[in-house]
């Protein structure tokens, strides 16, 4: 019997489709009936800007709402379940999150452990990852604190680089991709600047580590260097909890 | 107070994320916070393929299994639901889907009604409208049944070019849509073909009658004939639902 998956969606709204679409592309299918049950929820309007949370700007945990979403999901049947949102993930908030679901029977993965294992199942090599995501996820060291657990060592630009061309790439409101809806010119120029920045200071892989990101940055590689989309990572592990006869082979 | 968007997804798995999508696209918003609450099941496998049911290949009506799902959303909160398949919407199936629904507290949006609605608006001057579907939606008369009631008369591809090149494009194994997951030259090429005839027949309008066909035929206009997307109407047809002030201007 395959697990029922549920996806806490609306971080942003556009991150849970993505997420539900790659699901799908990850699916081993020939016909409409043989996909994976997913329950998805977006209220976005309920859960407090994550990044903002983190820098201090708003004082509301987003964890109470989105501990309220998996809840949801789970009365609704989902086991197993995925947030596709990077700063998610940042101990003040996954800590608070995980405490408030004591005693909910589902299985909540964290999708910065499965790109962890991810990266040690695919690119055993790897021990220097370098990071491109936004100012929150950054100055919460989300991905280094993970990493160094696993035996990794993250790799993050240099702050001045960090606020003025990756962090606005995402949030400026004139050219960033949260704003417009859609990756402009100047967000991929800058976000490629990040790229090679990682490359130089010695990044073996490169995690995009906002779910923007990979929308902007599409290659799988660049030069020798893997990207990883941890939102296609997660959805692999969905698949995997789901029905692993199901999950396809990974096309680098 | 807004309403709660519901969606029947899983018909197929696409079709389900592709109107959540455009709920996004057609809502006024300027951050995560804005966007509406929607509520996703998909659940694919236990619902019979829709046209094989119309064609008597199967004797399940898909109409159960569609029913449970609107049921199961009615109980998470949903308000206003709808399920982006047109082939739902023949009467063999969506009439005893209502009946299964009786006494349930959900307002159901019809799709093609709700095209209906929309061209009476939109192209007031337009009554010959073109269909472009699978050969179950075509046979069981979906769509001039319903656009009779509302004063337009259907125009529809001769039967062997149904047969032989509108329904391939969506269902053929090698180069339907349906089957490689993705839009083919040959799908494409097959579909304009059928706008040409339809536009040769007198359509003033075409309706891209299965979730499918908008994949392949992304023009809003072709020559001076508007191309209709049903699960574009849809998605503006739920967010007026759900909080008509959120509904943003049609882009012709």
């Amino acid at each position: 019997m395959n697990k029922v998956i549920g996806i806490v969606g609306g971080v942003g709204p556009l991150a849970g489709l993505d997420l539900q679409q790659k699901i799908v592309s990850q699916t081993i299918a020939g016909r409409d009936q043989d996909h994976l049950t997913v329950l998805g929820v977006s209220r976005p309007s309920t859960i407090p800007d994550r990044t903002e949370y983190l820098l201090g700007q708003v004082a509301e945990n987003p964890a109470t709402a989105l501990a309220a979403q998996v809840q949801l999901l789970a009365q609704m049947g989902a086991q197993v379940i995925g947030i596709p949102c990077n700063t998610a993930h940042a101990p003040p908030i996954w800590d608070v999150l995980r405490a408030e679901l004591a005693g909910c029977p589902v299985q909540l993965l964290h999708m910065i452990s499965e790109v962890g294992r991810f990266l040690h199942e695919h690119y055993p090599n790897v021990r220097q990852v370098g990071i491109l995501s936004t100012t929150g996820t950054y100055r919460a060291e989300v991905y280094p604190q993970v990493l160094a657990g696993l035996g990794f060592t993250a790799v993050t630009p240099p702050a001045l680089m960090q606020e003025s061309l990756i962090h606005p790439a995402i949030y400026h409101p004139e050219h960033g991709i949260k704003s417009c809806g859609r990756v402009t010119e100047r967000a991929r120029q800058d976000l490629l600047v990040g790229v090679a920045a990682l490359q130089a200071q010695g990044a073996q892989a490169i995690i995009l580590g906002c779910t923007e990101i990979p929308l902007a940055l599409t290659e799988r590689q660049m030069g020798d260097t893997p990207l990883i989309d941890p939102t296609l990572i997660l959805a692999r592990a969905l698949v995997r909890e789901a029905d692993e006869g199901k999950l396809r082979p990974y096309a680098c």
